[in-house]
């Protein structure tokens, strides 16, 4: 069956109101490209409901009719997850109308919000609360939390408080068929038969629409210490945070390791900001602990790290944040890191996860493959450690053009980084999801069991295939021993 | 098809040779009840795999000629979960030759196990390493990982390291079709794709056969500080709760609460043991706090909170360890409840959670409902509290016999105290799962779609519906109205 733009306008319209219904071409273009410019696609209509309601009716009218659903967040996915392709077949259904916080509990350490509310506004939500919502990504003014769940969000605080996965409790989706799931529970334990909760977070839209979502809160943490640190390689990092992880109880909440060559670009694209540390150093290191304690403990704490690191010859240097403008500082450097490349242009973003153990090995490995294939190539690593996830990001050589670099090793430079995080037994997309981009390459990665599965669970839910289509999951070799 | 006893041994004894299948009816009788003696079923034939190919076999086996299979652990399931039904068409399949602990890293903090490996050898494996395993339940030496995993144990470490959900990094499965799902990776962030290990944990056995996983180990914590506290009542059990997460700055590792009739049980029961508490008290709660820290820093911590329970009229005693015995004095209290309560006959057990915010007034109302069907109903009331979890368990009066009173309360009081947890939005059964005991009650406690999706999760997975058949899943009032 094939709809007219006329015919899906006049139906959506109808169900979520002319307000809610776009079809003119300008209208419609912000949601057609994603947030860096990078994605491009087409749709008969977008639609913005503003309730659960709403978008399980447009779902169940495009699921009658056989058209591909579409479903937005903040439209900040690195992969092409959350813009159509280019047929031009799709309701696009953003979420951001539904951009309400319904509910906070202080008590039950809990916050219940629709889809569309940012991240940015949750954290405020959970702030003006005394709580603290932990995720804590770049893009947190612009993702939403649908996304954020949609996407099982990681960021630089997993260390201490996990992916998004860990942070939702209840939930509410729209199914494939336009049915509606609705479980806004905010319970630490509930063993009641199957956690399907779980389908929906990381599946990025392709099982189900997000609406909305209970999620789990923290106290605040009373004492915050921070040091941006040189050692000696990404090994002694290692060895750093193993120490740090023992020697402060467990307190670490960020260790976010730093290359010379990201430094040198962040700063560059900062202009106003310079190194915390004196000398230029290969290798930092940006540790941040926090408790419920004294700032006197913490900072002692800390201290103790660092003297062992020292007498143990990890460190080389390090600066300690001696105000909270100093710490702010610190992550400044480390969170503009992203915008700096994206302006320098021409990065090749791999953004992989092995065992902490293996993790040095394969900074190692993958360094000395890619400057094999040009020693100018510069090392942009940098990201999560302790969590066992860097964004291993060869940039181009100063005097090399973007489109030449890539051209010339995109390909190449993927397939090693990839191909060496996954012999550690690691992963090809730590954080950032498959969308289009890495869609085709989990046939190289996964096993034919796990694809088999994922489609299984895929044809279950959606066995028309209209929700997403195209994302996260290859094309099947041979459709027929898939069912 | 109907396959004979002696064509299934045959051809299983030739898959697992013979030392490894069970067919004669003494041998058999130790995996067709459970450990309690509550649940007997028949089977055709017993297998203990030692590998995980073997497992393979047997479940493809199976699956080729339609026979039941029921898998099972340490069999201490206290919903009838691991114990076949009274047909003896199944075959069933012990872990317990599973039970080589593979590996421990380190560094990477993780552990990777065979099911079979009882949650005591595991612990204890983590600890030889200098880590903790922190899942802690009352059946540690009997309970098998693999069990654990199928049922998303909980118990008393989960209000800070969370349910055995949270500590599962990686999984291997044998699929209801006999195919081997492999992925025991050790990572903390991995977004490629569904996270398939979500769909095993906690299906109790009806999805997956898991024969294998990888654990996160936490550090040890150095300072550990407990309080045997007589609280007010419930409510004023709440606010020290939540002084106490804040006040320590997240550090609360335990908070159990325990009602003045479980305390006097577990007294009788043990004999040599008495109460930490000068005076009876109606409401105690056994707190603990850990930290990484010193003892002296978490002892001040401490006594900073019960200080400010005192000042706000929250604590009318309190007990505080001043060693090590003495924390494993107030464990074992709190520890032998359940064996208490098992002793004494007649119990109802309700293993409820609602919201935090609820639960004191859940105790309330539950406790005025089943005070007024018999006053003299003991009311041991007892658990995680933090969690939001209460085993609710009411005691027969002490001249009334078991049977009499579970003949004459046992269907009002459960349909009384599990319809108050689902008003407050609760669950019915917190982390006891679904088994047999509780199947059908899910027809009341869920909406129509959570049960048609997981029966399209199940048939996805399990078409012939042959793995545990009969656990966790309702069967539906109109089969035809799912697909």
């Amino acid at each position: 069956m094939t709809v007219s733009v006329q015919t899906a306008a006049e139906a959506l319209t109808e169900l979520v109101g002319a307000a809610n219904c776009t079809v003119a071409a300008q209208d419609k273009r912000p949601y057609l490209t994603d947030y860096r410019g990078i994605f491009h696609g087409e749709a008969m209509v977008v639609v913005t409901p503003v309730s659960t309601q709403q978008v399980g009716d447009v779902v169940s009218w495009c699921y009658r009719h056989d058209v591909p659903v579409v479903p937005q967040g903040g439209n900040t996915s690195l992969m092409g997850g959350a813009v159509p392709d280019d047929t031009g077949t799709a309701v696009v259904i953003s979420l951001r109308k539904l951009n309400r916080v319904l509910s906070v509990d202080v008590v039950n350490d809990t916050m219940t919000v629709q889809a569309g509310v940012t991240l940015a506004a949750a954290r405020e939500a959970a702030e003006n609360a005394q709580r603290l919502f932990p995720l804590r990504i770049g893009s947190e003014g612009s993702c939403q939390i649908g996304g954020n769940v949609s996407t099982n969000a990681g960021g630089t605080a997993v260390l201490r408080y996990g992916n998004m996965r860990d942070l939702v409790l209840g939930i509410e989706v729209v199914l494939p068929d336009g049915r509606i799931y609705s479980s806004l529970k905010g319970l630490r334990k509930d063993n009641t038969g199957y956690d399907l909760k779980q389908l929906f977070i990381g599946a990025e839209g392709t099982l189900g629409i997000v609406t909305a979502v209970v999620l789990k809160l923290a106290p605040q943490p009373r004492a915050t210490a921070a040091a941006f640190i040189a050692v000696k390689n990404p090994h002694a990092a290692v060895a750093l945070l193993q120490a740090a992880k023992i020697g402060s109880g467990n307190a670490v909440s960020a260790f976010e390791l730093v290359s010379a060559p990201a430094l040198e670009l962040v700063l560059d694209y900062l202009g106003d900001a310079k190194s915390p540390l004196q000398h230029a150093h290969e290798w930092m290191v940006l540790m941040e602990l926090t408790s419920g304690g004294t700032d006197e403990a913490l900072h002692a704490a800390l201290l103790d790290i660092l003297e062992l690191g020292f007498a143990e010859g990890l460190i080389e240097d390090a600066a300690i944040a001696a105000s909270l403008a100093d710490i702010q500082a610190f992550w400044r450097i480390r969170e503009d890191i992203s915008d700096a490349q994206t302006r320098a242009g021409g990065s090749i973003k791999c953004d992989v996860s092995v065992p902490i153990s293996r993790i040095a090995d394969f900074i190692d490995a993958a360094s000395a493959e890619v400057l094999a294939l040009d020693p100018e190539i510069r090392l942009v690593i940098y990201g999560h450690l302790g969590d066992g996830n860097v964004h291993f990001n060869p940039l181009r050589p100063r005097d090399q053009q973007a489109a030449e670099f890539l051209a010339r090793h995109y390909r190449v430079v993927s397939e090693t980084v990839d191909g060496l995080a996954h012999r550690e037994h690691g992963s090809i997309s730590a954080e950032h999801g498959i969308g289009v981009v890495k869609r085709d390459d989990l046939r190289k990665y996964k096993s034919e069991v796990e694809l088999q599965l994922m489609w299984q669970v895929k044809r279950a839910l959606d066995p028309k295939n209209l929700l997403n289509p195209g994302r996260v999951l290859p094309e099947p070799d041979d459709p027929c021993a898939i069912h």
